[in-house]
Formats: structure tokens, sequence, C-alpha cells
């Protein structure tokens, strides 16, 4: 099933997508897929993000040629990071370069929404806990973050979490292409066969840690071929069976 | 004025504190103190932590002592991180030491709730941003923080962010002593006269990369003198003028 939270209006909520219609629901879908209501357009709906985070977490050298790509050796474990709620931007949002930074970068990656309550999960009960899949781009101010050292500046701007376009479930994600594309062309392309950490392994990573709770966010990291962005350009993150999230990039707020 | 979060019963609400009886409010306070209902005794009630957030915004080495006996020497910057909301803990919340760290640090700091929406604020106009004050441990497993790198999963146990016991308003902020005391005995003593980054250009550094929302919390960092937790240990925090936040810990989860 397809799954959208789109704005038709002022009215916001999620929808069950049927070909080029939106079947809309009475609350989120990993809560129970209650259709209500009329049919509506597709085309004639604003996306948004589809999830609800109370947070996002992150995950940094997943795959093998990306930990190499940036000369940092490859970790003994997953190194998690979170990026602020407030960084959720919607499929078609713009991405706003911040005056602080020089390079903003592009990374594309296949993230995954939370069903359930997820506390201590063990690897092989982990995908009762995953509602679905989406792409996100984890947006990052390269240089900020190298300044910083802590990676949560340089990843927590406004709108440097584009997620999208809609969350999908009853896939398998375990050998699926990611790929960025800037302005046409390709400068991601990998599959999540190379995850160091495949997603059962990284749930019950971060849930030894921290609860998950239903609509929160885990995005499982970017493939080599990361980049810069300028204002005008057209960034796409593809996941294989989930779609295109596609943002544009502008010059920094007013 | 002192605002507390309680649950009385199955109902959970705010409260403000008039000696020995709180006061209940139909909603936040930043949203307006409106009372309702009957008086109740302030030590019938169950202290919740005072705040509400969508984020905990954490801030490294805001202490010259504290920086200078961590060795990493001063950095230019104020570095951020993030607290998962999970983490948030109960005035009288026991702080569970995690199976996954054989070292668990207590560290004591003046924290603030934002009252309105923050987004690039100058540092003459923060204090119109700013609700109130309490305090908080920004638990640490020091062992893990050390080992990975990025600090988000050392600091983001559940249970990791004990806040309260209260919420205190019109308060100076600017030279307020902070202590920690570990079954009694003195382990931390400071005073906030001692920031590199005063709470104006702290917000104004935080909220030029990310808004931040009514209710969030944002920690001020720690002073010297940090160290570890045991079972059964009481660690408390104080902070002038706010009170004593006072926490048991106990072992691993079961």
């Amino acid at each position: 099933m397809k799954f959208i939270r789109y704005a038709d209006g002022p009215r916001t909520g999620w929808a069950l997508v049927e070909g080029p219609l939106a079947r809309p629901l009475t609350q989120a879908p990993w809560l129970g897929v209650r259709p209500e209501g009329h049919l509506l357009p597709l085309d004639s709906l604003r996306l948004l993000a589809p999830a609800e985070p109370t947070k996002i977490v992150a995950v940094g050298k997943n795959y093998r040629d990306h930990a190499l790509e940036m000369n940092e050796g490859i970790p003994e474990n997953p190194i998690l990071f979170l990026k602020p709620t407030t960084a959720l931007n919607d499929p078609d949002g713009v991405i706003r370069r911040p005056r602080l930074s020089n390079r903003v970068d592009y990374e594309a990656e296949l993230a995954f929404v939370i069903g359930k309550t997820a506390r201590r999960v063990k690897p092989e009960a982990a995908w009762d806990y995953i509602f679905g899949y989406t792409c996100l781009n984890d947006v990052t101010a390269r240089d900020i973050q190298k300044g910083d050292g802590q990676w949560t500046r340089g990843k927590g701007f406004d709108g440097f979490a584009p997620v999208g376009p809609w969350l999908v479930t009853d896939i398998d994600p375990s050998n699926l292409a990611v790929t960025a594309r800037l302005n046409g062309q390709v400068k991601q392309a990998s599959r999540t066969a190379q995850f160091m950490w495949p997603i059962p392994e990284l749930l019950a990573f971060i849930t030894a840690c921290m609860t998950l709770l239903p609509g929160d966010l885990v995005t499982t990291g970017t493939p080599a071929g990361i980049g810069p962005m300028k204002p005008g350009d057209v960034i796409e993150v593809e996941v294989e069976n989930i779609g295109i999230l596609r943002n544009t990039v502008s010059e920094e707020y007013p």
C-alpha cells in the first residue's frame, strides 16, 4: 500500500493512494487504515512529509563505499545522530541554503517509519515495528558539520530533512537501488544490500538505547557520491520501489 | 511564579504553586496562566518533568572550567547536540544505568523552557522567548560518548534527562549557583556567570540554525566536577533560586 500525507486547502491528513486518486483516512495509517469521505484527485493535493516523528534518528556511514569516501575508516558500531523535527521538509519543499554555510550537500537515503512503540527490539522481531518506507535527503552543511565535530548543527537547519513523496508498505528493503540525481545527473547510485548494518540490526542497535514511538523516522545512511547543491539546483532522491523525492534549492532565508 | 507539571491519579496537568498548595491550570503556562478547579495539596501530587519539549537542545562545554577539565580546549562556537525527548525523566524518577555502559555520569545544568516560537532571535530579544528556568541532569554514558564520537547515543538513553522539580519565571539567570551533590557530597559547584556563552548568545546561536517551539528545552552546559554514579546513589542538581532536582540511580533495566 502507498500512503500520502497531504494538504487540501486548510485541511491536512493522511490518504491511501489508489491510482490517480487518494482515499482520505481518519488517522495516521500505522494506527489502522480507516477511510472516510470522498476520493480526491491526487494531483489536486499538496504532498506533506509522510511521517509524524517525535524524533528523526539517523546513522552515519552505513554504506561501505561512503565510509571509505569520507576517509574516516569503518566504525565498529553504527554512529547515531538526531535531526530535529523542525528540519522536516515536504516532498515539493524548498531547501534553503543557510547564510552560515558555504557548502550544503545532498545525501540520498532510504528511511523507514515506526508503526508501534519499539524498545529493546531483537533483530528477528524488527519487521513487526516498521510500518513503511520512504525517501529522505539528509541535507548537510558540510563545513559546519566538520567545524563543529558534533553533527547536530550541520544537519539540523530548518528544512534539512525533505521526506517523501509517500510511505510504502509491504516491500523488501534489503536490496533496493538508492540514487541521487542533481539537475538530472546521477551523483549517487548504490544498493541497500551494501549496508554494513541491515535494518533489523540498526533497529535493534537504536532501541537498545532509546525508545522509538509510532511515526518516528529512522534514516539509514547515504552511499558514496555526496556533493554540494547551489541555488536553483533540483535534487532528486530515488529509492527503487518507493518513488522520487524532488526538491529545489534556493538562496538563504531573506 | 513557580509552576509544576503533575500527576494526580490518572490526571496530569500544569499547576501554579502557592505555598503548600497547587492551583491547577487549563493549559501549559506559556500559553497563558488560566486557573481551573480546586486547590490541591502539593504533597499529594506526583511531580512530572516541567516541560513539553518537541526537542531538547544541549550545549557542550559552556563553563570554562569544564572545558579545561575535559582537556579538549575551548571551542570557537558552542557545540550543540540533541537529547531525544524519550530521555525525559521526572523529578522523582529513577535513572537506570544501561547494560551497555560501565560509566554513567551526572552533569548538573541550568535549563530553560521556550515560551514562544523562536527563529533567528537576536541576543537582545532573547528574554522575550524564554518562559522560565529549571534544573536538568544531562546524564551521560561517558564510555559510549567517547567511543562513538557523536554524543547522541551516550546522552540519549531513556531516562537520561531528569528535569525539574519546577519551572520558575521572573528570575535573573546570569549569576546563579549550580551545584551537584552525590549522596550529599558536593561534586560540582560553579556559577552561571562562568558561561562562555550567556543565555542570550546561546539562544541566538541555536535559533540561527533551528526553530525552537513553545515547550522546548534548552540546557546550558555543565561545570567542572562531573563523575560517575552507581546503583543506590542519590544525585541532586541544585540551581540557586530554582530548587533541587533529586533522582536515584538503579541497576540496568531488567
